[in-house]
């Protein structure tokens, strides 16, 4: 398994020279993140990450969870890896200081998740789910609610699940067959089977809440009938647990990756249930949510991206294979190291530029994040909010996309050693692969961005975003090193406006144009918003060296992948671009029975 | 696991309306192919592969190989279908009559091949590397070595394999350390460590005949020191096996799919092993066959890819979620099935487009092989092998990496339920995934292409492809259906040459240039070649439908699914051009050391 490093000075990059979180959390009145507070937590959470969840991803990976009789055991390693997190206070780092919490930005919890799931991406997922039902109950619980479940959530003494998909459904909640049924002292008796429960049992904590979806008898049909309640395996009693509740892990899916993280099928048979938030509004409290998990998904991609890139790098260092075409630059070994070869150096860029585009642009979405909570400007805040909008689709796609190809870059780099378990780069890839499917499928994702966002704002989300950009290149328009950089984004920039206006017309004709269209636009999209984040790490490396501060040799290399980025990746706009114009006929015209011609 | 039904009307269509195999195999001299034995030969294939192979496929990935004293189990029902298979005559199918075949042409092996492996790729290993052993001893072995070796494997009495990679190299078989010793009775003591070794050891057949690259004492340093040996693990004797060889298997690996096909570390200690061919030339004598080995993979690409669709388009036609954008298309159903959503349809269709067409270029390579391996004529058989040295390459790294994104998009087409394993879809994309690495990786094939046949040539063979390319626009440019299409096709076929000839005047400068553009340019050369077959399939459809003769849906659903890859896939040149002409700077400016900042 590729050990390993949190990328510390990338990550410190970003937030100090680039994006300038110093100030802003200082403007949001975050004043216990400082900078030496920062600092500290961080090389904190890396060691954490580094020695304790890396030497058991691939173990995990091996030994899977076990299903026994409605028991599950987490691999060797993964319950104790949890006590460590929960008692280094890692579980409340962003959470609420009235309920337990350290009150932390959410962006600095995002890059401590980052870090957790670039060394253990199944471990992540106890711990990942378990945020996302406490910002549920948070948001939409009472206050009786929080005391009794968001404490223990904040504590890491509880775990919790979000309940979505049954058997006959996942991206199409309104038909959900799950029934709540009213009693006599106000809880609802919960029936009904929800499967792909990640972390649904498990060996981790004395207890697990669920958050169900499901129908109340009077449901209006459709999304509009979905209420949201609170499950918990064991009803709170005291300070602690009391009687078992009736709900049961009925087994565990065997699945391609994330095999140490339990995904299960959990059977409710008149579990004891307590709304939460209105009734019927189920699906708003979800949403209310879904813009941090979604990021929190899209920055596996990342995770799993970095990780692979790490063991791909020192691979291409150490392995010796050929001679270089412009002769041999190992003359003392028997062959050159494989880095010597510009298609070997070719994945490794594209790895390099995508998990650092990548993490541009997570970092810049946390801060918005950041902003959209705790600002004090409404102004702000709703700008911030439809940033948040625009842009969560695009992390969750592209940065999945994105970050399969990387792994299996990596994987290749890696030759016939690469498919072999051992060394772990294939499992990269497995672990991968889920992220553009869950949390909402990229086509979802493509479907959200233009028809909800886009085209749902009559533009004006983009508009928002591209402003950014058209002010960014304005300012830059004549600088000596970036111009010809600049003039291609201005351009790529005031493209999108255009293709997106196509669509829009087409659309209002037919409303299939939007479906055939969304995917490449939002991969499209998601290039030409990398280029801009790219010129933005660039300029700052350039002003760096400019000044003669600090590592050159990072500065160059910053400059050097920004160039490989706008030379051979950005060019992938046009294929997308093209894709979009192509229109819906060419999918539509043919009966779904020809298909299986 | 998708049940596998064999597209016969599909092969149909290739063989008989688009390549006219009848009249081809008829001027070859191929007097047993008849059209009544093809079809006779193709239904019967289809039987066995769809109730014998596929229905183990699922459960040999559960099962995989297990190792134990040396001793390698197959799953359950492996070592009976290879019993059936080699009772039902198919291994010798295409193989010598002088030494037991049945002299069918190499294309019809090949797509019994195809069958073979979109039911089972794990199984399709091991008839596939004794086919591949039989190669070489048929081309480069004694008439004794005939009569003992190939008129066993041709029977499937015996299996063989081919021992290449070493723990050190893989690629660069130049630095190889398996030794081979003179001995008294003119045999050789073969010594050394192999490693990856497909079906090294199993319990399927008797005896295993394996291929060895070694080096003499004497042999000088690189690859023009390598012999090939044969060595078989029980030393033949009289009419069978007599004493067991000094050859054994350490281990097996674990990997990321093929599960059941045994990849075997195989230990010669001092093992009997026999000169194949001559002495120092082992890697002509690898050579000579991998034309056909390579096509071999590439297939790999188009039978998982095959597979894969056949499990999507069920799915998606099943799967009831959200209705369609223009409104129910099934009101009397709780939502309408998947695949009116336009995203599913363009998964379906890049689907469907790269395996109708990597099938159109494969049966198109496959017949310059009957043409190179039969001809009477030398000029005929010398624009054959141009042909198959230009589009090897192409065939092995383009269907793959196009196949790797069909399984990719058939898994995303289940959501959730792709990345679970009884589904049978991740487990596609798994056992897909070898392909663009072994026999030969992608990158290497890359550099074959542009390297070695195009710019090796001074651009000969590539002439001799856009010829045919440029002839047919030439002949269809006012075609009143296609002339939009021809004229695209005619604009990249140039375009192809005049970028080909930019790469080679930078290469005379640079020979990192040919590294740099290589897997670009390969790609980008895919997509025209498919384009073009694309084209050729459109235009016996028209004809079929201007006719009135036929089954029309099945021809209207080539044209739109020719119009499908021209308006939404072909645009992908344009991104692999303009990363070929980046040029290799971008690539090779950085220290290696700066990889890991």
């Amino acid at each position: 398994m590729p050990e390993y490093k949190a990328p510390l000075r990338d990550i410190r990059f970003l937030i100090d020279e680039v994006f300038d979180y110093p100030a802003s959390y200082a403007a949001l009145g975050a004043s216990d993140a400082t900078p030496d507070m920062v600092a500290a937590i961080l090389e904190e959470g890396a060691r954490f990450c580094e020695q304790v969840l890396s030497p058991i991803n691939r173990s995990g990976d091996e030994e899977e969870c076990q299903w026994r009789d409605g028991v599950v055991t987490t691999p060797k390693g993964f319950k104790e890896a949890f006590a460590q997190y929960v008692e280094g206070g890692w579980n409340g780092l962003a959470a609420d200081p009235a309920y337990g919490g350290q009150g932390l930005p959410h962006s600095l919890g995002l890059i401590i998740s980052e870090m957790v799931a670039s060394a253990n991406q199944s471990w992540a997922m106890y711990p990942g789910l378990t945020h996302g039902a406490m910002s549920a109950i948070h948001a939409h619980g009472t206050e009786e609610q929080k005391q009794t479940y968001l404490t223990r959530l904040t504590e890491g003494r509880w775990t919790g699940t979000m309940c979505l998909t049954e058997p006959h459904c996942g991206t199409d909640l309104g038909i959900i067959k799950t029934r709540a049924v009213p009693q006599a002292d106000g809880s609802y008796a919960i029936s009904g089977t929800k499967i792909f429960i990640s972390a649904g049992e498990h060996d981790m904590s004395e207890n697990i809440i669920h958050l169900v979806l499901a129908k109340l008898p009077d449901a209006p049909a459709g999304t509009k009938g979905i209420s949201l309640f609170i499950v918990p395996k064991f009803l709170p009693a005291g300070d602690g647990i009391g009687e078992r509740n009736a709900v049961s892990c009925g087994s565990i899916e065997h699945k391609m990756g994330i095999k140490a993280s339990a995904t299960c099928v959990m059977n409710f048979d008149g579990a004891t249930g307590f709304l939460i938030g209105e009734a019927n509004k189920g699906l708003n409290c979800m949403f209310t949510m879904m813009n941090h998990a979604r990021l929190g998904t899209g920055m596996q991609g990342l995770c799993l991206g970095e990780a692979s890139y790490q063991g791909a790098v020192r691979y291409a260092n150490d392995r010796l294979q050929m001679r270089a075409l412009t002769g041999p630059k190992a003359p003392d070994k028997p062959a050159d190291p494989i880095i010597v070869h510009p298609d070997v150096r070719r994945m490794l860029l594209t790895m390099k530029a995508f998990n650092e585009g990548n993490r541009a642009l997570a970092y810049f979405t946390a801060q918005q994040l950041d902003i959209a909570h705790r600002s004090d400007s409404a102004e702000q805040r709703e700008e911030a909010e439809n940033l948040l909008a625009f842009l969560t689709p695009i992390c969750k796609a592209f940065m999945t996309e994105s970050g399969l190809e990387a792994t299996n870059l990596g994987m290749q780099v890696f030759g016939g050693h690469g498919y072999i378990r051992e060394w772990g780069m294939e499992q990269l890839v497995r672990d991968c692969r889920i992220a553009p499917i869950y949390e909402g499928t990229n086509g979802i994702q493509a479907l959200d961005l233009l028809g909800r966002k886009v085209l749902g704002s009559q533009g004006k989300l983009l508009r928002g975003f591209t402003r950014l950009i058209h002010k960014f290149c304005q300012a830059q328009a004549e600088h000596p090193r970036f111009k010809t950089q600049v003039a291609e984004l201005a351009r790529l920039n005031q493209q999108w406006g255009e293709l997106t206006q196509k669509v829009g017309m087409a659309a209002m004709k037919n409303p299939d144009e939007v479906g055939a269209a969304a995917l490449d636009y939002l991969m499209y999209s998601g290039y030409i918003t990398l280029a801009w984040l790219w010129l933005r790490m660039a300029l700052v490396a350039e002003d760096k060296l400019q000044a003669g501060e600090g590592d050159s040799a990072y500065y160059q290399t910053k400059l050097a992948t920004c160039d490989f980025y706008f030379k051979r990746l950005l060019p992938r706009t046009e294929a997308h671009r093209a894709a979009v114009e192509a229109g819906s006929d060419c999918l539509m015209q043919l009966p779904a029975e020809n298909f299986a011609l």
